[in-house]
């Protein structure tokens, strides 16, 4: 019995759990998909990594997506995205690849009408710039500043996502961020661990200044290239498979906080990579 | 021209920068000794990961040392010494190994004098249960308990030892912890990043409470070590080098919160391991 390529799994790779956000959008959008999330947690995080070690690690994981037959490679990693995606698109040709940074970046540009626009990332995405060049190359004239927002990440993996601590850890970037001229009207989420964090950020940044996060967005650029390329599996029953480089433990425990639904812990597999 | 076994380092392995306060003991106390100090920064942490992951990286990374030249290795990292002290001594025989949980615990029993002990740590650490093995072999009636405090290992990388955000994050493990009964006077500082946030660690705890951690007593089992073996250096102009696994701009910059001096980032070797 052969199986076709509409019928191969989308691979989705990030350093962890946090591109469950990104998996999550893509099972709501695209139910009759099957979907293979591979989570490196034996190297995570990749956000305080320099970029050479980085793209080692993406194309390393991405290799082992591609072992098992995708048809189409989703780096649901904002730090991997932004400065892993030309090695990952050489090293997987002709496998389409989509990163989260460029759906992200669009997202921004169409919430901003022209208005300033603040992203939050991690260390190493605000180091590479690639949303500032993303958000510019669709809108060359829009003011866009930028903020590494580092204890954002273990406070979403702990579970510390509303309460005191969240809060002024959120306050500590966004105000001095928020506090730029001109006051910066979108916010975006550069990392896909901030929407664990959403409510307490959208508190902090008040009424004023909308989110924007590449979850949902990067979901609606998947659906558009598998049309493209006419690789859409139709349906509503597709299979949702997790291999994770370490611990599927705490992969499960801390993933139920992303993907907004259990995960077995039995159901994760162990790959060593 | 031969160098004697007396005038090779002492290599210190750590997953990251923590292990930074474990050299600045030793360099005050052993100021004749030339010290190697390699950090796994590529793959840090490993507080969050799996016992056998953190035995193979550890492995590894002393062996990176040994290639160089060592004459003792100190693991100086509280989740590798709580899980990877048999592999290593194992791999590494005849080098003399030593790691802190045993000298932390040491400290701990010798302040103690029959009052109860509390015990923060990684995740890992926690997990393994080798501080309170430790401990109770030494002390075997002494009541121990134990808590993983995972935000503060990010909360010292970022720097933030002081305020209301580190505060609250050290309150929210310490005050339940210190609430058990019989209340525990002594609390053991399980992890080489928490002695950055001693002073804040000390406010929450309240007077009462004594704080020891294995930065001193590592060093003084050290001394020790090396005299029982014949292989001290005498004098007081020992040369420090630093290895990194990666982002060497990182390692100097978080570094000196640890070490408590500059660490040139040229002087910063980066190994692949």
């Amino acid at each position: 019995m052969s199986i076709s390529t509409k019928e191969l799994p989308i691979g989705i790779f990030d350093s962890g759990m946090g591109g469950l956000t990104v998996m999550r959008a893509m099972r709501a959008r695209l139910p009759g998909e099957n979907l293979l999330y591979l989570g490196d947690t034996a190297r995570l995080p990749y956000g305080t990594k320099s970029a050479d070690t980085v793209i080692r690690y993406a194309v390393t994981a991405a290799r082992a997506l591609t072992a098992r037959g995708i048809k189409m490679l989703v780096v649901a990693c904002n730090t991997a995205s932004s400065v892993a995606l030309p090695a990952l698109n050489q090293a997987l040709a002709p496998l389409p690849v989509i990163g989260v940074i460029e759906p992200g970046a669009a997202a921004a540009v169409a919430a901003a009408k022209g208005e300033p626009v603040a992203v939050i990332a991690t260390e190493g995405t605000v180091k590479g710039g690639a949303y500032v060049r993303a958000i510019q190359t669709l809108a060359p004239d829009l003011p866009v500043v930028q903020q590494a927002a580092p204890l954002l990440v273990p406070l979403a993996e702990e579970g510390l996502v509303t309460g005191e601590i969240a809060r002024l850890a959120v306050a500590r970037y966004l105000t001095p961020l928020l506090a730029t001229m001109p006051h910066p009207r979108i916010l975006v989420l550069g990392c896909t661990h901030f929407p664990a964090l959403k409510q307490t950020i959208a508190q902090v940044a008040g009424p004023d200044v909308t989110l924007v996060d590449s979850a949902a967005t990067t979901a609606c650029a998947v659906e558009a290239k598998l049309e493209a390329l006419g690789l859409r599996n139709p349906g509503t029953q597709g299979v949702s498979q997790f291999l994770a480089t370490d611990a599927p433990d705490r992969f499960s425990r801390v993933g139920e906080i992303f993907l907004g639904a259990p995960i077995d812990p039995g159901s994760v597999e162990v790959v060593d990579l």
